[in-house]
């Protein structure tokens, strides 16, 4: 069923249409909560027993799932079963504003090798396309594992379908390029399989596998960059949408006769309170720029390094920086609040460059804004955390975006 | 694997983080686009041709699928498959503000019967339970069909975890009425195995089946009635959230600070424009409720009944209640967008009483809204249909619910 491993396959994104099967809840409840007994499995599934047995003995067989003693607890012991972390790995790549990082990722989610470069890996396409296949074969050989055990790479960036910034503004190496072209040549240039995604919607399935969220919870990963997006998980699959680009949260309307956004529409969280707009705020506020050190007199870096800057000295007690982030943060929970009622999401995590340098500012401010109707009529308890892998959670995604296509089936 | 017919079974909610197989893949293809081929659903499905036809084998013993003939091309002649209508059964039971509706369906989506009876069923519980036994079994056996082929009794009505409408305002007849409380004492009552769900979801599963939509298509149904909700399906399932929540589209966010909402947070879409406050707004406006025919000096009817009237008011011509409507439109159209835009939605199709007295001006709202950011930005084609069985799709999606449950495994 696997395909080759090391062949050329054609470029591809993960399937829709296709469901999950018992392989996959099995290796998802194990990732989950390792190690567990075949009755447990069997009770988190919903799989007959019979049924967990047959699947299970397939991955003993196939090396995916170890056995690892037994239970101590009274009455019949049971053989405990747990995922081999580097039974089969995978490359993620993220090419994002400031940096591109790579990880080696195995089934349960750890980083096993990461590398990380400046963002312009070369002038022109051939040439990132050679300095993609080089990192990817130092990462490989640095890492001392069987590159026969990899299955191929996931790439992600803030397109292709993003909606997170203007048109005319995508990362300046990756102008003009579409995924499936970029991913059909970097599959051609390394010889490898190649998977294509949004990096916020790989950062979901980064965060799902390494928070071992359950696969009965559903859950949101925020995710702030240059723009801010979101990407979904139910049931531990990423929902892509009709045409692969579910998560557009920065186009949630929050003003219904709101400012224009570059999108065409008005009044979306974007071009309200994203990150790109509390940059252009503080460049055009003397106090705030000062703040931030930023010099408006000078061409603006990248939205996600200015943000950092204004991020920094807001955690340092700069009253401006501080009042333009909690008023972007106002906003940014009421987008949240929106995705929590219509989702019914259990979870929500802050993830991205972005939420990383500013939690403290917006995480207490999604948890003020779900408490009083969680309170008052939904009576549940959300919860709100902030990404321990924010710099990785991207990359990490993409490589399990790869296991999962090739560990279902 | 199926429950015994008729014995009484615990009530039950569908179960989560069960995933669905072949077998559901299998029967929702043929479903949407009957008759196929098994080498048309090995291709639709992405399962294997002699998964296929293990599975197929299985279903034609049992009775589920028929063969129909074989394709008229060329090449090798294919057998086609179809859906027997009638192999399967169950009882949808909506129960409404203003009515009660029932309805008995196939695996198809068909309605083989249906009865509708006045809102208030008795004064108390014991009496309710006592006409709902009663008025399934005058449908079953109006019906003329063997009850063994019926599955069990689907029930679903505004509540029980709505926050569509402010908790002291639940339906009368059914106040302090709890979901998993009226699912057990009912199937005591009927013999019956009964399934609760929240009407709007249902009614999102009842459009999937009767369209025919296909499990590749992510679709929206948004319902009106006395409040506003949504049901989403996403590869023919319907998302149900952390909590049987889901689809709380009457507490998206459309102003950050606007006013409070009788949930606990603010600038809801139902306390800024649902189909409570268009009411409330006509019955303060002497010339909207004159055009309307509601008199203010009486006791307010249900939600429902008034909105209708204002909807009749405003497609007769009348400035006022059209104006409101018109207001109210354009908050729904901006809610619209929000959720196209989170989750890539391809379809959009109004249901419930509400949207079907009122679909000339949410209709073209919505449409209108979508139009700038699709054409400029996400190169989409967004479809916004009004449902042509409003008022029987939660009843039916009531019933699917209950086949669905049965039919996968």
């Amino acid at each position: 069923m696997r395909e080759a491993v090391g062949a050329p396959a054609p470029a591809g994104r993960p399937g829709r249409g296709r469901r999950p099967g018992a392989r996959e809840s099995i290796l998802d409840a194990i990732r989950a909560a390792e190690p567990l007994s075949r009755v447990e499995l069997a009770k988190i599934t919903g799989l007959t027993e019979a049924a967990v047995s047959m699947t299970v003995r397939r991955l003993l067989e196939e090396g995916l799932v170890v056995e690892t003693g037994r239970t101590p607890t009274g009455g019949k012991p049971r053989t405990l079963l747990q995922l081999d972390p580097i039974a089969r790995l995978a490359v993620g790549v993220h090419l994002d504003e400031d940096a591109t990082t790579y990880v080696l990722t195995g089934q349960t989610g750890g980083v096993i090798a990461r590398l990380a470069r400046p963002a312009s890996l070369g002038d022109d396409r051939d040439s990132i396309l050679r300095a993609l296949a080089a990192d990817i074969d130092t990462l490989l050989a640095g890492s001392g594992i069987d590159p026969a055990r990899c299955l191929g790479v996931g790439i992600v960036w803030p397109g292709p379908h993003s909606g997170g910034t203007p048109a005319d503004d995508t990362l300046p190496h990756l102008r003009g390029l579409r995924g499936e072209e970029l991913g059909r040549q970097l599959s051609e240039t390394t010889g490898w399989p190649v998977l294509v995604e949004n990096d916020a919607t790989a950062a979901a399935v980064g965060e799902y596998w390494v928070a071992r969220v359950g696969p009965d919870q559903t859950f949101a990963a925020l995710y702030m960059g240059g723009g801010i997006g979101a990407g979904i998980v139910v049931e531990g699959r990423a929902m892509r949408g009709g045409h692969a680009s579910a998560g557009e949260f920065g186009h949630l309307c929050l003003e219904v006769f709101g400012p224009e956004c570059w999108c065409g529409s008005r009044g979306c969280l974007e071009i309200l309170a994203g990150p790109r707009t509390v940059v252009t705020a503080a460049r055009e506020d003397r106090i705030a720029a000062a703040e931030a050190g930023l010099d408006p007199a000078q061409p603006s870096r990248t939205v996600t390094a200015d943000f950092g800057a204004i991020a920094r000295a807001a955690r340092a007690g700069a009253p401006h920086c501080r009042a333009l982030l909690e008023s972007s943060a106002r906003y940014v929970a009421a987008a949240a609040e929106t995705v929590v009622n219509l989702l019914d999401i259990d979870l929500v995590v802050l993830t991205g460059p972005g939420f990383a340098a500013a939690s403290a500012i917006y995480g207490p401010a999604i948890m003020r804004r779900l408490a009083p109707a969680d309170a008052k009529t939904w009576h549940r308890n959300v919860t709100v955390t902030v990404s321990l892998a924010a710099a990785t959670a991207s990359a990490t995604g993409a490589a399990a975006l790869v296991l999962q296509s090739h560990l279902r089936a």
